[in-house]
């Protein structure tokens, strides 16, 4: 059963029940689903940003100081932060250091860092779940940061009303990072570390690729900003421009059926995550490991069982 | 319908073949599972042997000295190098043209890289699938290469009969590789780059960190290879370590068990591919375009669509 009075403590902004919603709704059990259902109600104020880039690109240093300008506005800030590269590069952990420094202790800010490991998938789900709860307990802007790798993490930036694409001046960085499919996904990029030799070549590379895409009068067109956020450089800019996208969306009727998009992705995520919880019965798992033996010996292919399994769900359900 | 002429090319170890079925069960549909269900019967001699660690440990100079090696034992060998890092680090494309003037004529080799953008999941079944199409075509070894990050990287490297952990010696690399997951996979380290300062303390703390690992005598103690890939040192102790931890499997009787807790995984993520295949039918499409505005206006949450879709969806089957 769900616990009317951790709601009730979310909606009054309390940061010890918000971290336990957020743990409870990335267990997924079945209580997920309950208490998301509930807060829904409470749900879609919060404007989403996602920041994505390339491992050293800067984007903890850029969420920081855009934090801290949007908390000079009065405005409540809750970071999600995702890295699955951060066992190797350190990124996100000198980062998570810097940043309980900095913004940790301001009751107006709420950080939560995602494990990815173990996650077996349904990284954006818990994500995507988790702002949700910060949506419903009264943050202004969440911000959802995440390296630019992995299919999971640009589920995550694009879960966002705003994504920005962080990338670095360094040599073929911008094709490097169209390949990666980060050019679709971007509102606007941020060239960071702009005061970098080699930074004018980098902007007008990425301008070039710019161009090459298809666009008309009515379209959008993404904007680069140059920036170096350890200085805080280039953060005015960077929240003007966030503004001056959630307008032209607003204006063109556009805010809400990327949002329908967004939710159309999520629900499936929902339905594929619950098909699975039920497929996977004592009795699926029990046929599945009388058949293995057929398989280790040659007798069976692995996809003979597998359609054996899903006639037998067929059948149950 | 299959082409078993294609598939009788397959057997004659026909290169163009090889290469157009590998495309054709990446490709995913319907004929995926109809040319792996046919081709079974002669998969499963191949010994698979899965190579991973972080981004510049030196996973692909260790495949390509590897590769050599057993190619000097008259053994053909396939490789599957996969690494979403890629396009930013360089290092795969970097490793590829290395690759290609190193053993990319030689025919008794195949190599596949495959792209991991877009894919939507599903890249270690692909991966796994490909493998099948080499084990059926006689290649003795097949080699799995991928960078550990990402749960979809592990999962390939697991889904090998020896799994490899190449790490270089720098400060605190094996604490993050043990973080990473990297640990328990393990059934050896090759510490590459070993000439390298810091080593021996490097050595150190690795075997402090396995020694705290559980074990008993019946079991297997990942070891430690010193070696300098990029100068072919250390990789005749590479082979002899794949060889006694293959006989190790086989006397123990650890052998079967293990392909068959693999088969186990790759099963589910079959039942799982098709499952969702049947669900997003036109209906199920339909059905969710036609809800998404009551998400938008707040009236119903995701959660409460994805129950109805299941709902539909079960009574539809």
């Amino acid at each position: 059963m769900i616990n009317i009075n951790l709601i009730d403590k979310i909606y009054k902004e309390d940061r010890r029940s918000i971290a336990r919603a957020i743990s409870i709704v990335e267990s997924n059990n079945s209580l997920t689903s309950e208490y998301l259902k509930e807060i829904y109600k409470k749900v879609g104020n919060a404007y989403r940003i996602g920041i994505t880039g390339p491992p050293g690109s800067g984007k903890s240093t850029i969420t920081n100081q855009l934090t801290k300008y949007f908390r000079k506005q009065n405005k409540k800030v809750g970071i999600i932060a995702v890295d699955p590269t951060s066992p190797f590069t350190g990124g996100a952990l000198l980062g998570d250091r810097v940043r309980m420094t900095d913004i940790g202790m301001d009751s107006g800010v709420f950080i939560r860092s995602m494990a990815t490991r173990g996650s077996l998938g349904g990284l954006s789900k818990k994500a995507i779940d988790a702002a949700d709860v910060l949506d419903a307990a009264g943050f202004d802007l969440i911000i959802f940061e995440t390296v630019g790798v992995g299919q999971s993490e640009l589920d995550i930036a694009q879960a966002a009303d705003t994504t920005i694409v962080v990338l670095v001046p360094e040599s073929g960085d911008s094709v490097q990072a169209m390949k990666a499919g980060l050019m679709e996904i971007a509102d606007f990029f941020v060239l960071n570390k702009s005061d970098r030799p080699g930074s004018q070549q980098a902007y007008t590379a990425l301008q070039t690729i710019l161009m090459i895409k298809d666009h008309d009068e009515d379209s959008w067109l993404p904007n680069i900003i140059k920036g170096v956020a350890s200085e805080n450089k280039g953060i005015d800019e960077i929240a003007d421009e966030i503004d001056r996208h959630k307008k032209f969306m607003k204006d063109k009727e556009l805010f809400n059926s990327k949002r329908g998009k967004q939710a159309k992705i999520r629900i499936k995520e929902i339905v594929e995550h619950k098909l699975k919880d039920e497929l996977w019965s004592e009795t699926s798992e029990n046929s599945l490991n009388l058949s293995l033996q057929k398989v280790i010996l040659g007798n069976l292919s692995p996809y003979h069982i597998a359609e054996e399994i899903i006639e037998e769900f067929k059948n149950r359900i």
